[in-house]
């Protein structure tokens, strides 16, 4: 019997994919990368079938490709060559919802957005919310420390997790953390664990923090400015001033015109970037108003401030929109880079410059709150990996965040995709402790093998 | 020459302190635990020198206890036998402080509340505020992930980290994280460091978030309860109904006992117990008028609102002086231990049925919003050692924490105190971990040896 087939015996009936039709939709992430084969696919449903297949892939030496929901934007659940791979999908239950102690205990295929809205019942909110958040998991969004829009004002994943069950390489079960607000037990595994990629072990249950929901729906303000960079100079003018937007959104023309070939928006010719700020406090009317104020002092040509939950979940839906709308126009190699706040318009600066130099179309849009900037380099439909021009533009806008004291992935994660440039940024004394800590944990180096460190 | 000459000889002068008169002043924190006689005392005044001395310590197997201001409750800087105390205390430069990028960079040594008002010159805040913050210091702070009175809504320390400069076992100097508001890039190093009590390593530098600090001077209230769990009651009504207060404390009968026997504040007798709220959004007066009301629902028998600074700055300082009050009526044990929000009630039922159980004398004190109970037990003075009515007390509480999904420390730290309890808390999967990667940082076992995990 081969070493798949006995994983398949092991496990209920079902369980185990090997019809290479089917296991090739569970090799990708939503990047260009090219997977290898994998001997099979496991779709688990408990963590007892997490164990028993680390187990097995322990004994037999197969390396092991932790999935969630396959939305991933760096190919950090990308296939290697004879892995299984470990898909978590299926496990999604909300175990247990505690409006009095603000927590979930959720198992990873819990979508995101879903999350949320079961909390949402309750007057709480799940935060994090990245752009995916409507397709992607909670397990997938711990293993890559997602952000999302709202995490300006409440933080990114990392944030909102409190405590993690973890299924070890050879199939062992670690609890970390807590279901309390604060604890200093031992080290911090739970934020180990967190951005970790898949590679110390998988994620079968988190214990993560809720947040109260505001009370009223948000102010949004709208902003269309003639220039990226008098965006951007207002983006550092509303941090600067103190207003704590619960987001704060930069879209360029590239991406407005992409948007707009799709969904028809009346974009006008002289646009050519536009903001997307909310603000959920008490004194949310007056907040906009001053952001208002702050993108017109900076250049903004027309500013739309609204109340209107319904005008408000357009203007967003349009933000989460910037993805789709530019994957019809080629293939696109998706960035990540995080500059700190007052270094955006340099940024921006930059990532015009790289731009124009290797004539590569590049789509901006930004987190522009934390300074989290999305330059997305569209190439041809077809061609299966960004020509050479794209990876040198992209290669600029990397170095130029790191010089201005940014980093290289600010939610994405390195995956595989930015594993060429880790060293750049994090030197050889972390390179070393970073191996270090990834032998602890896995000592056959078997769980997702060269990805993140 | 003695391995400790040549370490005086490797320093400039002055740099390390050998008589022991001297010396024994650095041999302890806060704590009773009696401390081992060290070799020498380094006072470091720069990453060069916390490296010449952990390069001299790696060679001749020296272990190294590092020290901030020795304000710590779990014995984390108590002096091993044999030891070299190295103390970060003079490293006290801001080297930068941004308002811009919303970040400081800074040493060490810098006391807690000296970072607080220089940020504040800007309209900014640091946030973490233990209790002990105007004789504590970052590096300690970090060291044990410090709480505090703010963190029920701005976070622990561990949330305002965002890099550090860390000197290694050996000498290699290390750089975690990041500038930015966001990262990915490799494990959360950071958030390893935070909480890690010295044991992987001595930090050297860190960048820290600043927040934007509230424009408005807090509303505060202050209630007086007939009993503790009445308070405990408001709390999670308060809680429970999102006020989202930006300090939450309750002090217990015996606790406000110790205060008006030392500053006469009038307290009187059928007092049992008193909660002191604070808000500090644009909405705050709406805020403190909605905690009166759930105060005195659970049968606050006074309740007081103020929105003026004085008056506010002089209940807050009572808070604060609930442990130097306590230190009057007799040696302290210092406990810590945090449950779910909703679950205070039970855990302050808990340490009643310990104190009555044990005859023991203990004071509470609560961060009460994040379910951050401070129980302190009072022995007689002069007594070295608590004897074993207070620890059988102790370890009552401890287990009643543990049942109630809590944990044994929410901000204290493990230190030498809690060792013997922590594999009741973490099992034996996560000791082989945590022992596997202070095995990475530290091959020799010399960093702060004993502590922690």
């Amino acid at each position: 019997m081969t070493a798949i087939a006995q994983l398949a015996a092991a496990l209920p009936p079902g369980r185990v994919l090997t019809d290479p039709d089917v296991t090739d939709g569970y090799s990708r992430d939503r990047t260009f990368l090219p997977p290898g084969r994998p001997l099979g696919v496991v779709l688990a449903q408990s963590r007892d079938e997490v164990a028993e297949t680390l187990r097995w892939a322990a004994a037999h030496r197969v390396p092991v490709v932790p999935r969630g929901a396959g939305t991933g934007l760096a190919g950090g659940a990308t296939a290697v060559e004879g892995c299984v791979v470990l898909s978590v999908a299926r496990m999604t239950a909300i175990k247990e919802l505690s409006p009095g102690d603000e927590i979930a205990v959720v198992e990873p295929g819990v979508i995101t957005a879903d999350l949320d809205r079961a909390a949402r019942e309750h007057g709480l909110m799940y935060a994090p919310d990245p752009s995916s958040y409507e397709i992607s998991s909670i397990g997938g969004n711990l293993a890559t420390n997602a952000g999302g829009l709202r995490c300006v004002k409440y933080g990114v994943t990392r944030d909102s997790a409190l405590g993690l069950e973890v299924v070890l390489a050879g199939g062992r079960v670690l609890d970390t953390g807590r279901r309390t607000m604060k604890g200093v037990t031992g080290y911090d595994l739970t934020g180990l664990f967190v951005g970790s990629e898949g590679t110390l072990g998988v994620i079968t249950e988190a214990v993560v923090r809720l947040r109260r929901a505001p009370a009223d729906p948000p102010a949004t303000v709208a902003a269309e400015f003639p220039g990226l960079r008098a965006a951007a100079s207002a983006v550092s003018a509303i941090i600067a001033a103190g207003c704590g937007p619960s987001m704060l959104e930069l879209l360029d023309r590239a991406t407005l015109q992409a948007i707009d070939d799709w969904k028809h928006i009346g974009l006008e010719s002289s646009v050519e970037a536009m903001l997307i700020a909310q603000a959920d406090s008490p004194d949310s009317a007056a907040v906009a108003e001053r952001m208002r104020r702050l993108c017109e002092e900076n250049g903004a040509s027309f500013v739309a401030v609204s109340a209107d939950p319904a005008e408000a979940d357009e203007l967003v839906g349009l933000r989460r929109l910037a993805y789709p709308a530019k994957e019809r126009l080629g293939n696109c190699l998706v960035e990540d880079v995080c500059v700190p706040r007052s270094a955006l318009p340099e940024m921006i600066s930059a990532v015009e410059a790289a731009a124009a130099r290797h004539d590569v179309t590049i789509c901006t849009v930004a987190h522009a709150g934390d300074g989290n900037v999305h330059p997305v380099f569209v190439f041809e439909h077809g061609v299966p990996e960004p020509p050479p021009r794209v990876w040198a533009a992209a290669d600029d806008v990397f170095r130029a965040a790191l010089d201005l004291g940014g980093t290289l992935t600010g939610e994405h994660g390195v995956g595989l995709l930015k594993r060429r440039w880790l060293s750049l940024e994090i030197g050889p004394v972390a390179e070393e402790v970073q191996r270090g800590i990834k032998g602890v944990f896995d000592p056959l180096g078997i769980m997702n093998p060269g990805k993140a460190i």
